[in-house]
């Protein structure tokens, strides 16, 4: 299987579990990561509550490459998230003098003590700054951004290099068949072929093309050959349509 | 705050988090737990691999009401979460023997054993049987849905009462002001109305309301004395529409 990095997306925030809102990072990431190439494992929706936050990006820092997440950024007592990486690591929430400088410039004699809350960081965080946009925060293998959409991808754009893998290709055979048919088969090719991930999956808007397989490996001769071999399995004639995909 | 059911969602399949399928579970029981004045309190998308399954449902049935499940369901290799829900409970995989008559039934001479994994469930869970439709597996406090959009929601309709919490009551508030000028106001009101659920959203779509203050509570009067305290702290003008909306 590829070398590509290991990526949890947290998406922070009431209004979203409440369905007042449609989330639209989970996605917006979902697809930004699969055309880098980085495989995404889990993708958790979650209240804004400090050890809710914390308990999550704990377990998943821990688990995998990197932790993006989205929301909770902002300066109301429902902005939670900085406070809750912070206790997901151990470490205090400080001013950040250089986001202070920001916002003094941006806020000038309007600065509040509110607006300075927008400076608070978890102890020990580095900035990612960029002209194009607003300063990214990470925390070890957390990435932070902000929940409204259009500022999400503008921040994600900055730091998106990190999320680079290899290329990934993808086979896909058509079939006029269940999946309850091709199930044997696509069992023995998943055993012998393990470094190819196969995935078998029902369709229902073609008639002609009832299923589909995938076959998805970095190395192109890997997912040829564990074609090859479901190909001499299957029936005469159920392979109705073939595509093959690459893609960063 | 309402007695209404706290409910985790768990989407498996390694094609949505992938991105090769958009999931439209997620946000069909978002709305559908909403209707119903459920809480979802946290929304996971999961790889299908039996390991991950078990521990997601474990940890989330431990915590909350209930747990549905969609996806993984089905006669292949990458359909795991029977085995998934049977390791969360420490539970063996037995066969059904009203599922093994209705497939037989279904298939007639057609049946093979690939058929006869769909009569597979965790031992000790029950079945939830409909005229209407197929039977929806539960498992002590989970839920399994199909992953097949359209018939994932014809499963839950089979077993949404088990879902209806309280009528909710939600107030909303229009303001003419950034997050940040009425962040000190809202922190107020959040710790002096604790049963009232408060929470700010900056908004792009309207230049006269640039942000929307929510309080949420089954109690009508307790989120009109929360509305009523939040109004008398802000600046006169600054609250440029209202709505109020009771639902199910």
């Amino acid at each position: 299987m590829s070398r590509s990095p290991q990526v949890a997306v947290v998406v922070i925030g009431a209004e979203v579990l409440s369905g007042k809102v449609r989330d639209e990072n989970g996605p917006f990431l979902i697809d930004s990561l699969r055309a880098r190439g980085a495989t995404l494992v889990e993708l958790r929706l979650i209240d804004d509550d400090t050890d809710t936050i914390a308990e999550t990006v704990r377990t998943l820092a821990a688990r995998f490459d990197y932790v993006i997440t989205t929301g909770g950024i902002g300066p109301t007592h429902d902005d939670l998230t900085v406070a809750g990486i912070a206790r997901a690591f151990e470490v205090a929430v400080v001013r950040d003098s250089g986001l202070v400088e920001d916002l003094r410039g941006y806020y000038q004699a309007g600065l509040t003590d509110q607006h300075l809350r927008l400076a608070d960081v978890p102890e020990g965080s580095k900035l990612h700054r960029d002209p194009r946009g607003v300063p990214v925060l990470q925390m070890r293998n957390v990435f932070v951004l902000p929940g409204i959409p259009a500022l999400a991808r503008r921040c994600f754009e900055q730091v998106a290099d990190v999320f680079q893998g290899e290329a990934v290709i993808t086979r896909v055979l058509f079939l006029n068949a269940a999946e309850t048919d091709i199930a044997e088969p696509l069992n023995v090719i998943t055993e012998s072929h393990p470094e190819v991930r196969s995935g078998s999956y029902p369709r229902t808007d073609d008639a002609r093309a009832r299923g589909k397989v995938t076959s998805v490996c970095t190395v192109r001769a890997l997912v040829a050959r564990a074609v090859d071999a479901l190909r001499e399995r299957l029936p005469e004639g159920m392979i109705v349509g073939e595509e093959e995909e690459d893609r960063l």
